[in-house]
């Protein structure tokens, strides 16, 4: 963790409430930096969720294991409002920690037609809702590199589907095949990116 | 419908081929422009969906009517890919067709804290995945004019939840309540918005 990290943590730059019930009703608690697993926190489950700074990143699983969900700024009343993922129901949030590393005006990333970082390529700078749109003929994005800022890929268009988190700060930004996009990830289907705005 | 748009639809700039069974199975058929009810063309559903030129909205009812899914170039192997609403399961969608009015480089609209278009208000020329973070003190929208382009806003943050398309071209741009949103709206609630991009 650099300076900057350090401070923004210690000025609050990272705040997210959980509640156990849905609509921000009963037990409740204030972080300010990672939990590893909200059941140590006697809590039993998290059914609504406010950010209030920064932007975090939300797991299935303890330890950060599974299913992967971006948490912006914002009000989550119920568990359907992060998910997004209508066919693999899961109303299980047990982990989150911040994502320090977004930097929406200075975020680049390459996608690869092939594992490993090779293969035809192509940079990205922006948001794109339809990578097929863009110019990327498949449906398929076999390895990433993270250059820098964060971003979220998607399985289907329109940031819709199963969510994955990618930054510069971890694996050194290189994700070299699909099982290092998220611990659930069974494909190499990525149809739409974009950036994580701080 | 203007000469550019009527060019547009002669030279193929929207294609849309709809399957009756997941993976591009079975039954299908394309169309280069709306289609109000495809039951009429002797199908019983649609599950799976490949969008090859321009935008499309898909409606879950015919005569677009209920919620709206915005569908962007690329592969939509089963309904989970096109409706994103976790907590509202449909597998409907029944009638669709092409948004003629996104320019992703000259997109403008209005938020309004306030029906009618009054209150205090806020101008995006810019994607917002989270309009909290963008210094938007509410979790809800209550009017909006498009002044150009075609925008999608969301029920919550990420772009998650209920899609409400608005385009200049219809209304005039104005959506002065949240009935207006979509036939299926039942509240103000707006966490997240972005342009279209053709």
């Amino acid at each position: 963790m650099d300076t900057q990290q350090m401070q923004m943590e210690q000025m609050g730059q990272f705040r997210i409430t959980v509640w156990e019930e849905e609509n921000f009703q009963g037990k409740h608690c204030e972080f300010m930096q990672e939990c590893r697993n909200i059941m140590e926190r006697d809590f039993r489950k998290i059914r609504s969720i406010k950010v209030e700074n920064g932007v975090f990143i939300g797991y299935e699983y303890p330890e950060f294991q599974g299913q992967q969900f971006i948490l912006e700024k914002g009000d989550y009343p119920r568990w359907e409002a992060w998910s997004g993922n209508s066919g693999y129901r899961t109303e299980h949030l047990l982990s989150f920690r911040p994502i320090k590393c977004a930097k929406h005006s200075d975020s680049k990333v390459t996608l690869y037609e092939c594992k490993d970082l090779t293969g035809r390529k192509f940079e990205l700078c922006n948001d794109y809702p339809s990578l097929q749109a863009m110019g990327w003929c498949s449906k398929e994005v076999a390895s990433m590199k993270v250059n820098s800022g964060a971003w979220v890929a998607y399985q289907f268009p329109g940031y819709r589907g199963y969510q994955y988190i990618l930054e510069r700060d971890r694996h050194e930004g290189e994700y070299r095949n699909y099982n290092e996009y998220g611990t659930q990830a069974h494909s190499h289907q990525v149809q739409s990116i974009r950036r994580i705005q701080q």
